[in-house]
């Protein structure tokens, strides 16, 4: 058995999201069927983590394993020749050792959430931002998400139907910066739980908007409850940007 | 009579391009319906210039006459309502002069080409930027691009449809540049024609492959013939960025 970890961008417009299921087309599903028609092989690439409709991957990561050796190139460009029309590609192919595995060897997982931040309506990003019109106040809104950092209990910001056995989470980088109109979070962590991130960032736009006070985030971290969460972002403004792995 | 700027943003990819035609959707009859429906009145927004179909903007400049004074907030805010759910906004709208004119009065045009320079296909970006799997030097790239800075005859880099009269242009600036996988071309010049900046992006990217020396682009401008042109990169990695006036 031969394993290989395929990087992996998508536009998660047209997918129900990565994980395979009864309601719609999933990224996981179209990347299962090009591995079938390139290799002949039903193998169910295992990805490093789920994303909702419409968040979008730069740099998810999966494994697949295949019953002979393959040259990586031929993998990559097989399997993307195999994906099209579709909008996803795989970026790299490394052959990896069996016990590597893009879900559980994962230590750090980064996310990218954009916010357009201006009155008029979005064009050439209305699929791929969250338009804010309201202004933003990105050093508050920075200031406010350094409450995330640490180990906290994240009841405040998980879907109810998240299926994670503990709301124990540690967060390890929250910045928040403007880039022209565009107000942009960035999130890592070993791992988050299901709309962790969305929430956080819905959160921190009532912060930004002086709905809440920058205090507010640290409230609502420790009220432990869904109902004290603010509005949850929309899923396309959400970039599942990066999954690092230990070097072994 | 009162005149108003308009800033305007658009996707391209729905549209015939920016000027009203027989064969399809233009962006300028979506906003002359808009103003309709929101004044009454039937005036075709005059624009800075035209794209070609597929070409994104990100500051085309019109102007249009109201036979009332309207406040620049309810036009713009006005606009955007009935120009929804097409992917173009307003994102400016100013009280100017009876004698400035979106086109004759320009001083500098500036367009950015977008290059994604990678062998996966696009994802995100398939809309948005052109796709060269080939590698793109882009130093050398920018160096030839210094041959077209200044007055020339851009015979060879303008379509065999260009309507210009003469083919004599000046080109204040261009720069190559790369950000990551995305080789960057930006140009400034007054005014530009037909193809103009897709001909010299299309015979850049020749450079930047090494099919054509360096010295290749003072060669084909002095050959002043369209045979004379690289391929002419594609329209949808193109987006007129600003247009520039006079301060009066």
């Amino acid at each position: 058995m031969h394993r290989y970890k395929l990087t992996i961008e998508y536009d998660g417009t047209p997918y129900v999201g990565w994980q395979i299921q009864d309601n719609g087309l999933s990224v996981q599903e179209v990347l299962r069927t090009a591995l079938k028609n390139l290799s002949g092989e039903d193998f169910v690439p295992k990805g490093s983590g789920r994303t909702d409709a419409g968040v979008h991957a730069l740099g998810q990561v999966a494994h697949i394993d295949l019953s002979k050796e393959w040259s990586v190139d031929k993998i990559r460009d097989g399997l993307n020749y195999h994906i099209r029309p579709a909008p996803i590609a795989i970026t790299k192919a490394e052959a990896v050792p069996e016990d590597f595995d893009a879900r559980f060897s994962a230590t750090l997982r980064h996310y990218r959430y954009i916010i357009v931040n201006r009155r008029a309506r979005l064009t050439i990003d209305r699929a791929y931002a969250w338009l804010v019109p309201r202004p933003l106040n990105e050093k508050l809104m920075h200031e406010a998400a350094q409450s995330f950092v640490g180990h906290h209990d994240f009841t405040t910001f998980r879907s109810t139907h998240c299926q994670a056995k503990s709301p124990l989470k540690s967060i390890d980088a929250v910045s928040v910066y403007r880039n022209g109109e565009k107000v942009i979070v960035e999130c890592s962590a070993r791992s988050f739980m299901h709309n962790q991130v969305r929430s956080m960032v819905g959160s921190l736009a009532e912060v930004g908007m002086g709905k809440w006070p920058v205090s507010g985030i640290q409230t609502a971290i420790e009220a432990k409850a869904r109902s004290a969460c603010g509005p949850v972002a929309p899923a396309h403004g959400l970039y599942f940007l990066q999954v690092d792995y230990s070097a072994k």
